[in-house]
């Protein structure tokens, strides 16, 4: 399957690799412009599900950040993976899946010198040409770049945009005077130096996440919007189900938290809101699950750890972290800047904790475009994708290169358009085949013009789905619109 | 007036500094929830001017290409600057700054050879101690970075989006399969470790670039669209008149091509569209004007080189550069890479030309802000924003915190935001200081709901610019606004 889709990407260019014609550029994708509508799409709909309805500020830091920031952050020190190199081939693997791969074990929090003695214990070899392999050492996965002519002032291309909201938390809360509870969002790209990019658009070295970090009083722990979600159902792998090897539970979002399996409101309420909004965009539900992070994944600090994965064809991945990181960040950057982090509240300085949901655009993608894959039975691949997420909501054809046909068909793209439905005319080819491209890229509906439609002012409207096609008179074809297609 | 506009942004938190609690971080400026809604509008009324109306697709490449993309380019020879350093001091400069604010000449074009002349002929010292400068050198602005485990793969953060449309034409054309004339453009950041950032916003080391490159057959002087914009009067400053220090002269775009002065239509459509679109943002006509770049200044390749400048408080200064580039992007990447890239027409393989308008986001947003600026004759500074680009259109107010006021008001904000007329509301502080406050940031109107709305279901809607106030009916608020706001 992975292959098919990665074709469709490719020919429509979706998706595609940058520097192709220079041999590619491992853990880099490029967007073409079907790829940046449905991108553009699915960030659309996450600010109406996750920013718009609550009191969440936006912004947009900068892509590079002092060194500063990291020695504050710990990445610095700690954002890092275990890497081997082959004392024959001198290719490099990262030990922890080298070990994984071959002992079927988990060895997640484990110690360099605990995996040097598995290596050592199992005489695992080097996977590419038998060699010996060396010692076991961290390798920081940020990429560094020096700032100014001197060439002396270290800096960091941010490997989340989290740190940048964290270090202009003084100035915002200042500017803004946010009452408690407040989030601040943040689009934008994020890089990491992976040691083995792979799985197409999952682990890549770029990538664009969508992060919010949300600020609550240290003691209270309701917020406003909560009640509207609480029934929502989770499916949670608990951390004894993982150690079971049981399967998830399934849990009302008041229930889970009611029964200190998710330590805050917060956290329970954009945990329900992605289980919703991760099925709207076609994603089944027995290929959602939240894992609670076990002890050895979670940092010291975190009050509890909960990946929203998602089942995709080479097995489960990550795909939104949701962290409880109490007052960690603002703490540290507190102390190395020597800044005083806090929200006033009648008089009293507050540190607030904070509750992160992280997604991963590329990865959502990826997830969405999987599940959306179908076969018209013939081979011939199409999306179906939901009408708010497809990179056209309409496409508009003449049914032969008649001149009226074309005048008419124009006119309604260019009213269409006016009411803000996405939508393109083609008249090349034969009208199979533009129904058969459009339904590759998911476009939603095709509506036709015909030599009927230039006597009685009706036009054929096409369900990408069913396949079927109903005439409509043009007066009455925004309103039928409307009411098909699927919002969020 | 500059350091006037510094503050209102930083109050406001609409641009600030990286970094500030460690001491900031020279060149890299942040967007806070207000900037990022103007950059927003920005961005979109630009899409709306330049990309929407024509055949041009939309893509969004990497932001990390690897080292071959810029030998190709010619970015690693000779994308740089030079600069010498102060043998006393330490201290570097960039040598034709210095020359030019030493000796008020202009060097551009000039040889290493030929600056290090002049500042020993013109015994030129150290700015900051007097001491004596040493050799002049080229410094590379691209910010380099390693990629991978090993730390051996060289890769740059790109200067400009535009070799990121280049490097994948080909993928592209064979994907749109497009006829000529078409367009490829970006939106994106792009980075330049400049000597010395400078001017707020304006010399910047990360900033936005919204770039289309425009292919057309390399015979062919007539684009589709030309009519609709050949009558926009455009001011250029001539090479006679830059030599001559004369004033720019007024010239309709049509007349500009057909006396030879703009090499092509396409250059003419681009910059008569920015001379409206600027205008439109509210730059006065008599700070716009496209200097005709001089010999010394353009590419041996390019065909003409026009720079939108803006005075800006400070001088004018480039923000949107039009290059007529030729086919020279294209030969170099196949030369580099042994891929061809070409458009096919009728069998025949065509190299096309491109022309190339590339907009400075954040300079063009200064730009507004600087001519935005008011004062309110008492002090308070005020921003005189277009309604398009407000960053709110529509504040809503209850004129005391009475539960009905605050009800209605809120209904009110509901209302509007279905018709996606973008609204917030307030109820903290008096009435006066939320006007101002809503003044500050260029709220276009605000409406304010009191104990008379509640009798006869009208409010008063304040006009920013005249601070009239009007009352309306609640039922007629929407088709008032749609009628008031300015549009693009």
């Amino acid at each position: 399957m992975i292959e098919e889709l990665r074709q469709l990407c490719l020919r429509r260019a979706i998706f595609f690799p940058e520097s192709e014609i220079y041999g590619g550029f491992a853990g880099f994708y490029n967007y073409g412009p079907i790829g940046l509508k449905i991108k553009e799409n699915f960030i659309r709909a996450w600010r109406k599900v996750f920013v718009e309805p609550d009191n969440i500020y936006e912004v947009e830091t900068s892509l590079i950040q002092p060194k500063k920031v990291f020695e504050a952050s710990g990445h610095l020190e700690s954002f890092s993976d275990p890497i081997v190199q082959c004392k024959k081939c001198h290719s490099i693997h990262r030990a922890d899946h080298l070990i994984e791969e071959t002992l079927h074990i988990h060895v997640e929090g484990k110690s360099l010198d605990e995996l040097q003695d598995i290596i050592y214990n199992n005489n695992i070899k080097c996977p590419k040409c038998r060699g010996e392999l060396g010692q076991v050492r961290h390798f920081n996965l940020m990429f560094q770049t020096y700032v100014g002519p001197e060439g002396k002032e270290e800096a960091y291309l941010r490997p989340e945009t989290a740190q940048g909201i964290f270090v202009a938390f003084r100035r915002l809360v200042s500017s803004l005077n946010p009452k408690l509870p407040f989030g601040i969002a943040q689009i934008g790209r994020s890089f990491r130096n992976e040691i083995s990019p792979r799985h197409f658009l999952v682990r890549l070295r770029q990538f664009t996440q969508l992060e919010i970090e949300y600020f609550v009083h240290p003691k209270r722990k309701k917020i406003p919007n909560f009640n509207k979600w609480k029934n929502q159902e989770l499916r949670i792998l608990t951390r004894e189900a993982q150690l079971k090897n049981e399967d998830v539970i399934v849990i009302k979002a008041k229930d889970a938290v009611k029964e200190g399996l998710i330590p805050h409101q917060a956290l329970a309420y954009f945990m329900a809101k992605e289980m919703w909004f991760y099925k709207k965009l076609g994603i089944p539900e027995e290929a959602l699950r939240f894992r609670h992070m076990l002890p050895e994944e979670t940092p010291h600090y975190s009050k509890g750890n909960f990946d929203l994965e998602i089942k995709f064809d080479f097995g489960w991945k990550e795909v939104v972290g949701n962290a409880y990181r109490a007052s960690y960040d603002l703490e540290k950057h507190t102390k190395h800047s020597g800044v005083e982090l806090f929200v006033e509240e009648n008089g009293k300085k507050i540190i607030p904790h904070v509750i992160e949901p992280s997604f991963g655009v590329e990865r959502s993608l990826y997830a969405v475009l999987l599940y959306a894959l179908q076969d018209d039975g013939r081979g011939w691949k199409w999306l179906k994708l939901p009408g708010f997420l497809a990179p056209y909501q309409v496409a508009i054809f003449p049914l032969v290169k008649d001149r009226k046909q074309i005048q008419t068909a124009k006119k309604i793209e260019k009213k269409l358009k006016k009411f803000n439905i996405s939508c393109y005319y083609e008249d090349r080819q034969s009208i199979g085949k533009r129904y058969a491209k459009a339904d590759e890229i998911g476009v939603r509906y095709c509506i036709t013009v015909d030599e009927q439609t230039l006597k009685d002012k009706t036009i054929t409207v096409r369900d990408r789905d069913t396949k079927e096609q109903e005439r409509i008179e043009i007066s009455k074809l925004k309103s039928y619109l409307s009411k098909k297609l699927e919002t969020i």
